[in-house]
């Protein structure tokens, strides 16, 4: 029962998700499908690439991952047949995998060319149905890697915001991602923290989002009161900014972009 | 292939949903996974407990069910595991059992404390991915109830608003939930209305939304005209107004707590 | 592994999905469930019929569809059982089959009639749950068709906008659908285009939406520049008005009904 995990920018409300499916299903019956996400922000790069990253640990070896968020779609970008970690990851050449590869190890990336895996016509305009589905059947159904295409020589990655170590000691990064809860998440990891020793010895990090006093870093939203800010290491194991009961983002009318700074 | 039915207000642009499946299928490969609902409204445990309970009965015996609307996630609210009725729900003990308690027969219910059915870190923000997830996909492997912790003696039950009898034989209820489709669906079940006796002799009950007359009880929509108020009673045996072809939340501009009258 | 596909205007936060694939694990616990879609606008016809089209082709042979968009559940309206293209649907008979029994070949077809396949208890509002569900997992362990009812004689079919052979040899169409990109799906198909010769002899098309020059028909997005629009032949062998990584249906406040015209 090999897993096929589809994350796209496709939303919920057109054919395209179900399309792919009955695609797979067509080429491998016995693959168990599980969608990571479709409701990717339309064509945004480091969305898709986040959750990603954050779920290919969380799935058993082997399992494939079909990501399809490609405005380049039809145009000369290429797509690429990966395997991270012990798993396979199928995405177009535009970013898509930066921190999957930033993150996992990588084991061999070929440049899907060998249409003998395509289906038999394909569309300029969806590569989703007429590609990746029935490629990511055939790996499902155990074709090697290698006959999907050549090695791949270099892989597209997105130039993302760094949180920057400033002379007086401060730690500034800024918000990423808005999740659901309206929690704000930001590029400055757990790793970055513990790297960085205290800006005032003995004093704790407090954590600010543009000029406004957020806190302590907690360990929990009900570490503060029911409406109350607070900064915490979120379980992607990045410092978040969320409100206890309420949602960070409408709070503060916050978003991605916005500076957070450790002092 | 035991069914693991997921409920949750985790919404489904982020990677929370998916790593609670990756997670339970690296524990059970075998698990059929089924999505109830993750649109709950966020940190809504009445919604929450509604969905659940509707949904419950219509599972087959042994579903897993496990729902996650969970605002006290790291603080020390307990985790529940239960059995209802021949089947499984885990949930957090913050009242999201509520209407399965007082409709379903319990039959056992721990609490979840034993921490090697725990994933191996846990996170203080997403007990989702960290404990929900593992212990599920090992109940779904046939782990008895009895190995997660002790019996727990008592559950977190939700103050929900009850219809009421008035002096003059009518009965007051309200507005609780608003589907998708605009309907409106009260706290006044077909069992309130066929215990209480009609307040005119022979005379049908009519039903009405605030002042608005809405008519008598009805069997469907198309009852009535397009466009039309109809009062019937729903397929969760609750009353409920709607409008034929159109929304009655919109028409009336009325959601979660407006009064409906039976006279 | 019988494939149970499921296509409704549901919507993802309320129990009724849910309800349904609980009813078909129980009566079938070998079917995989397959979500087409959910998000069908509220009883909207052709946005269904559409979409059931759309992906029909694409799975495997003995998949079982359910389709409900059903604003006249309760009312006499009929359900049926079709067989198209070696594929099973099931609908209300109000149009939904429309554009799949135009373009797929028509097997067999059934008034579904026959109480022994349905829940023991029906509500009048919820036929999904204790009939369409019931008869779907029967239907995909092997049921014949014949046994669900007598051969239904006629179908209920949409009114549909066709496009038009202008006197001057312009086509006239229209919007039709906005897909989550905001691209513009019209009625103009590839073989309507074919089957006209152009206007102008050795003049290639030129695409208008109402008074608005879009350009000649492009192979894909990125055949124009970024926030340029193009008009191209999409996956569904439609005409199409797209924007390249923008909405067209937003720059140019453009929706279903808007005229489109082939000049």
């Amino acid at each position: 029962m090999p897993v096929i995990a589809l994350l796209t920018d496709f939303g919920l409300r057109d054919h395209y998700v179900a399309a792919m499916k009955g695609m797979i299903l067509q080429i491998n019956p016995k693959a168990t499908l599980v969608d990571v996400c479709h409701e990717i922000g339309s064509q945004d790069l480091f969305h898709g690439a986040f959750v990603l990253r954050q779920v290919l640990p969380y799935f058993p070896p082997e399992t494939v991952f079909v990501a399809v968020v490609d405005p380049g779609v039809g145009s000369g970008r290429r797509i690429l047949a990966a395997r991270y970690s012990n798993r396979f990851v199928l995405a177009p050449d535009n970013g898509l995998l930066t921190l999957v590869h930033r993150d996992a190890e990588l084991q061999d990336i070929r440049v899907v060319e060998n249409r003998r895996y395509f289906a038999s016509t394909i569309s300029s305009t969806f590569h989703g149905r007429d590609i990746f589905a029935p490629v990511a059947a055939h790996l499902s159904r155990g074709v090697a890697l290698a006959e999907f295409g050549p090695r791949a020589q270099q892989v597209h990655i997105l130039s993302i915001a760094q949180p920057v170590r400033q002379p007086d000691g401060n730690i500034a990064g800024q918000v990423m991602l808005v999740d659901r809860f309206g929690n704000l998440i930001t590029n400055i990891s757990e790793l970055d923290i513990s790297a960085a020793r205290a800006p005032r010895r003995g004093k704790p990090w407090e954590v600010f989002l543009g000029d406004r006093r957020i806190g302590p870093i907690q360990t929990t939203y009900a570490d503060v009161g029911p409406g109350e800010p607070v900064a915490l290491i979120g379980s992607s194991h990045l410092l978040e900014i969320a409100v206890n009961g309420g949602s960070a983002a409408e709070q503060f009318a916050a978003g991605a972009g916005a500076a957070v700074q450790l002092r």
